[in-house]
């Protein structure tokens, strides 16, 4: 009883339609009351794959002086966001139906860096696997398994 | 970026369309190869909720007499289909998206019991929460979110 | 290969070493620099379950007005740091290690209420479930499971 | 309220303790039980990674003559496993914890490949990827994410 739903949309090479700049000015357009500097930045998007950055404030410590899971959890969803929006565009009202984290690693207070890899690209659903690390990808601090649903 | 997708179907007192017997007799016709004893039964349906339950055979067991996480994840699926189905009916095709799974005490080699509710029946997603155990309800071993896919 | 780890320690009804009160202190004290208004409070604390609450501020909100998922995802793991705490007390430096969110409905812009329950309290793992509404505890706007480690 | 738990083990070139050979005699002993060709085999060993594979027999099949959904999931539980003993040798009674997964693709009757990545080797806890697919890596059938309880 299960797999996945229906004859899923092929990931081209030509599939992007919004490149990073696109991408930062549709974010800062849609989320207007974001704190200034509460919102990571998208700083490259190709096929299938996209990274994104957080320059860490304040508010966004938790005890100990390590960044916050929620913080932490929302960049994984602007990440995977922005990877949806660059491969269907800007015009669809993506949601974001799941998110599973696991926090691997004590996250200290540098710049969070996240990479989004698409798993795969349906008609409804995208699925996307997302790591943050700081200094060193091969030992990233959080995994998030993302699910949107495309309207 | 992030809530459930479109207008929620209501979940009415009159949704269920097949009870356990007819859900028992869909699942040994659609799953001819099961080998015998292999698949739970459902012992209860109603609105927004189902009970399935297995007897343990030999080939379910694992190392130190317990119940194998498999066997155990295939009957909380096996639940969730049949909750599904419950309420939209025999004639739907509809497949597993997600099962994310929590181990959380030893299942000794007891029958197995499996409540699942429906946390939201939508057009195209159906998500919900399954919960295994043997002799306590109350000390489950093992929880499930579990999320279908509607065609 | 399959289920909870060790003997799980038993949730007595004598289990809860915080109070709602100490509980809001405590958090309040360890998060100093939250932004004014931007942390939930806790309502109610007893043995095996604890509600939680947030009122919506400007800079939660996303495209369409409705609470952003960053910010369910942050009171679910907030709900669930406060039922860990509430059982071990104010000592002990409890870390989460996984949050599943499975997003159900569209979270209107009103309060937002968390209820968090204890599925297993381990000596090394707290598993617990918490659902979010906002009018209606029947139809949750998201669910998730939590796991926390205990040092 | 979040990150790993304690101070992660590096995961050295040094680290496998088991081979292949080694990991398929040891779930032999330990599932005597199975039926013949229930049980996936280890294909290679490596510090980190680990490949196992599935030949589909007719009990594994769902309507439509797919592979199961339990029939993947014991797959990714067991290539987890087989990893984190590869990792800290046969003597460890490893469990495991939980088990998120997304069917990604149709899963056709061919032999079923999973490849499991340490995402991260604790002291008490290894959390792993595991990817599966029959013809194209580049197009899972499905994506685990799979923690473990080390004692």
């Amino acid at each position: 009883m299960a797999e996945g739903e229906g004859t899923p949309a092929p990931v081209s090479s030509s599939a992007i339609r919004m490149e990073a700049d696109a991408l930062n000015a549709f974010l800062a357009e849609a989320f207007p009351n974001s704190a200034s500097g509460t919102r990571g930045r998208v700083v490259s998007a190709e096929p299938g794959r996209i990274v994104a950055r957080q320059e860490p404030i304040e508010t966004m410590l938790r005890p100990g002086g390590l960044i916050s899971g929620p913080t932490q959890m929302g960049l994984a969803d602007m990440a995977a966001y922005a990877l949806v929006l660059a491969h269907i565009g800007p015009v669809a009202m993506a949601v974001t139906s799941a998110l599973n984290y696991q926090f691997l690693r004590p996250c200290l207070p540098k710049p969070l860096t996240a990479e989004a890899t698409l798993l795969r690209l349906g008609k409804r659903l995208a699925v996307m696997d997302v790591r943050l690390y700081t200094d060193d990808a091969s030992r990233p601090v959080g995994q998030a398994n993302v699910t949107y649903a495309i309207p």
